[in-house]
Formats: structure tokens, C-alpha cells, sequence
């Protein structure tokens, strides 16, 4: 099994409640690969510019991440993004957005990536996921994440993309918007009939909901009041997700619902701190330990 | 072990977008001493007056529910109230309220009640709820309800109540109303330092989460498309609560995890229609077959 993201990559500035920090790394594809990376490896594909810090590069380098799908583009400059949470920090509100190389053609996956088996599409526009899609072999699971402005602005193109994947992954805004329903339960059952095997509803700090044939599993978040930067949070989440479900080569219900276990886990760890400063310090052990912890404090 | 809850019982009124029904079996101690009365027999002390149904009381005496502290007051009238729901139905907008009996003298608890062990201080005045409490002999756990407008119009009495309480059970905008926090696992402990052994906060179609020392339960709702009528739901959540700590008599960590299973059971059936006509349905079986249906479906 082989598990390729196709995504992102940026520098961020983040503001919480907690603290200001700037020149983070960030994006889909970052934290995806590098949540999914205690897994097993990960194919990253997505392009920076020459002012793409060489640490960053190195960090993703140091772990089971194969950049050979990341192009650095002499020309460009590298996506940045600039956002601010209050309150319950439930949504980012963006202060400074530049595409840069996000506005240009995007790099194809390159021919050795394109038997991968395990692929995440994180979000970008339907057109284009579908484009990434079109260039794969044979993938066994195909999981895409989206946001509200596709779901509205590029629905046909969503709606012929949901019809080729195995899996989606989104909010619960997004699912409101996408199937016009305030249920969840109903809203996840009515994402089934759009295309999609399975559908994971984000819910944020009220942890999630899958979906697959009659199948339902919810799952609260891992309860935690150290948040102090949930930036990534959903990324992290695909990415344990998908690097548990691509290392036990399994897509079957028990696998999904065991693969959410993870993906709560890493989120949990991924707001304790900014950037990938959290992820950074901890091991697979240390995941493993919060699942059974998890796992015992959801438990009755 | 004997189980007593003092609360309101009201005729009601309620709207939402599966229809409208008028005449309804309403009110806290209503709710909850159905709920209850699956576990065993629960004590009810309320008011009503001489426009009180008899079917009403006849159904409730049909259950486990002693209905000895229920004053019928020949002068008086019942507490009526109708809400309309609309949207994703978390929350009521009060169309028409006439207090009645609820503005009056509330009734004592009778004497042959005063030894209850198990008591459910339903939504009224901090101050009232107090005065019910010093009327018992040497209860082992006395849980309090509340809602925002005591937090904010009787925060001393409510804060004197917490110390003289085992438990607080409220929902997420009461529970960020009385700390300030809006990270609900900091509120939690937070409140656990005003006074009460545990705290249990309910987050509707969110699940909800327990405190007790430096434990922590997190579990989400029953997973349900079928939500006709939302209120009394978590009176019922209470009820099932309650009345399984009271039948197991327990009420360390474990059962009262336990019992957050039967309190969500409880409340996805009571929400699936109108008042009780769905909990009139089911029997004990049936919420232990959810139960464990619950039980898998959360699981990973």
C-alpha cells in the first residue's frame, strides 16, 4: 500500500487567544503528510517557491514523507496564508491571503507516484481534483476533502468528483450547504446517495460522524482545554486517518471507524501548539497511548 | 435506594417543522419521572391545578411513579407553556408562557419523601431548589438543573446551591455562562471547583461530558435522523441518568459513566416524537437493546 496526498503547502501567520506566531509551516499537504507519516510514508505532492524556508524542507525530509512530488518553482512564491481565531477559535477568520503558486498550474503527479493505492485530495477546486484523479492508475481508496466556496461555486464539477471517489471528508457547515439538510445523521445518509462509499462529518471540538452503507459510528473529539492553535486540526485528522488505514492496508467498516480513533488523536495533538510544533515532539508510542486513552474515556 | 424529583409539570404547546400538537404532557418532573420510572420507582413532588388532565395523571400513576407529593390545587391552574422549533431544533422560542400554580407557594416535599437518597432538583430558583434541599433528611446524591437566567439573575443562591449539591447537570451555553470559558472541558473543571463532586454538560445532537475529580467521560448523542420534538429531552437524559444510578445504587465513576449511556438512550427516544408517546412505546428492553446498539456504534 501507498498512501500520496496531493494538497497545499504555505507559510502562515496565526493569531489565537493564546499567542501570535508568524513564518509557520502550513497547509493541507504539510500537515496531512506529516500527521500520516508516523504511519507509514507518505507521497507529497504540491509546489512552493524559492522562499520556501530549507528547514521546512528538511522537516519534511526527516520523516517518512517522499518530496519528489513537491516542485519548487523558481519563479513563484510560496502560497501564504494569515488568519486569526477568538472565542471558541471554531473558525479562522483569514486577515492576509496570497495564492501565489497556488494560482498556477499545479504540478502533475509524478509517474512513480501514480500507483498509489491510499489518495487524499485535499482541497483545492473539484476541477482540479478531479484532474489529479485522472492521472492515477488504479487507486484502491480515494478520500477528498472540500470547503463551503466548492460546494456553492463549483457544484456540477463537485458532484462528478464525489461520483469518483471511495471517501469524503468534511465539516459540518459543509455537509449543511452540500445536502441543504440541518440533521447531520440525515445530511451524512444523503452524501451516500451522491456517490461517495463512505462520508466523515467534522464537528470540530464535537468529534465526528462516519457514514458507510447503513453503518454509522460517532465519535466525540478527544476532550482537551489545551487549544491553542487548531489551525490544521482537519489535515492532521485526514492524515491519521488515512496513514492508520494505508499502513493496515483496510478499507473495510471496523478499519474506518478504528482509523477515526487515530484521526482524533492527531487533531487532539495538533492544537495543542502552533504549526507541526506539537507533532514534532511526540512518537507513535505517545498516539497509541491517547487512543487507549480515548478509547477509555468515551467508554460506559 | 429511592429516587425523588420536584420540578415543574405543564401542558404544552410545541411547533417544529414535523408538525404541531397542543394539550401535551409537559413539564420537568413530567419528563423525568417517566424516564426514571423504567429503572424503578421514582418519588414526584410538583403542582398542578383542578385543568390538569386526568389521562395525565392517570398515565403517570400507570408507572413506577408515586405520585403522593403531586398537589392538585383547586383554585390554581397548570403551568402551560408552548415553543416552536425551527431549523436544526436545538432551541425553542417561547410563543406563550402562563406561570399559574409555578407562581405560587411551591408544595413540600411530603414527609414519607424526605428520606429519598437519590434527588433531582429540576430547573426552578436557586433559591427554591435550596429550600427543597434543607426539606430532606440525609440525601447521598442530590443533582441540580438550572438555566441561564438563574446563572445571571440568582448567581449567589446558585453558587450556594453548588456547595451544598453532588452534581450539576447543564448544557454548553449555561455551563460557558457560569465560567466565562468557551472550551467546555475547562468549564467542566472549572465548575467541579464551585462545589460539586461531578458536572455533567449537555451539548443536544453533540453528546455530552462528564467531570468528577480529574476523570473525564465524553461521549456523543445516539446518532438519529428521527428528531420529531425536542422537548423534555434532557429531562429525560436526567431521568435515565438518575434512575439507573438509583436502581444500582452507585454512584461512583463507572456507573456514573454508565449512566450517561441510559441518559442519552432515553433522550434519543423521547425526542423521536411528541411528549412521551415514544417513551409510551418502549420498554426496558428496548433501551438496553439502544444501549448497545450505542455502545457499538461508538466504539473503534
Amino acid at each position: 500500500m501507498s498512501l500520496l496526498v496531493t494538497g497545499s503547502i504555505a507559510i502562515d501567520s496565526v493569531q489565537t487567544p493564546f499567542g501570535k506566531s508568524d513564518g509557520l509551516l502550513g497547509g493541507s499537504a504539510s500537515y496531512f503528510s506529516y500527521a500520516g507519516s508516523f504511519f507509514g510514508p507518505v507521497r507529497l505532492v504540491g509546489a512552493v517557491g524559492p522562499d520556501f524556508p530549507e528547514e521546512f524542507l528538511e522537516l519534511l525530509k526527516s520523516r517518512n514523507i517522499d518530496t519528489a512530488g513537491l516542485e519548487v518553482r523558481p519563479n513563484s512564491k510560496t502560497f501564504r496564508w494569515a488568519g486569526t481565531y477568538k472565542g471558541s477559535m471554531n473558525e479562522a477568520v483569514t486577515t492576509d491571503l496570497q495564492l501565489n503558486v497556488l494560482a498556477e498550474t499545479p504540478p502533475p503527479i509524478p509517474p512513480d507516484f501514480r500507483d498509489s493505492t491510499f489518495v487524499f485530495l485535499a482541497n483545492t477546486s473539484p476541477a482540479l481534483q478531479l484532474d489529479l484523479l485522472s492521472q492515477l492508475h488504479a487507486p484502491r481508496m480515494v478520500v477528498a476533502d472540500t470547503r463551503d466556496h466548492w460546494i456553492t461555486e463549483a457544484r456540477d464539477d463537485f458532484l462528478i468528483l464525489l461520483k469518483k471517489t471511495t471517501g469524503l471528508v468534511l465539516n459540518d457547515f459543509e455537509a449543511k450547504i452540500l445536502t441543504g439538510l440541518d440533521n447531520m445523521v440525515a445530511a451524512g445518509q444523503a452524501i451516500l446517495k451522491l456517490g461517495p462509499q463512505f462520508a466523515v462529518i467534522k464537528k470540530g471540538e464535537h468529534g465526528c460522524l462516519l457514514f458507510a452503507d447503513s453503518n454509522i459510528c460517532a465519535l466525540p473529539a478527544y476532550p482537551t482545554s489545551k487549544v491553542k492553535d487548531p489551525t490544521g486540526a482537519g489535515d492532521c485528522f485526514a492524515g491519521g486517518m488515512m496513514g492508520y488505514l494505508a499502513s493496515a492496508d483496510a478499507v473495510d467498516f471496523p478499519a474506518l471507524t478504528k482509523s477515526l480513533g487515530f484521526a482524533t488523536v492527531l487533531a487532539s495533538f495538533a492544537i495543542e501548539d502552533f504549526s507541526l510544533n506539537r507533532l514534532k515532539q511526540i512518537s507513535l508510542d505517545d498516539i497509541n497511548d491517547r487512543l487507549e486513552k480515548f478509547r477509555t474515556l468515551s467508554s460506559f
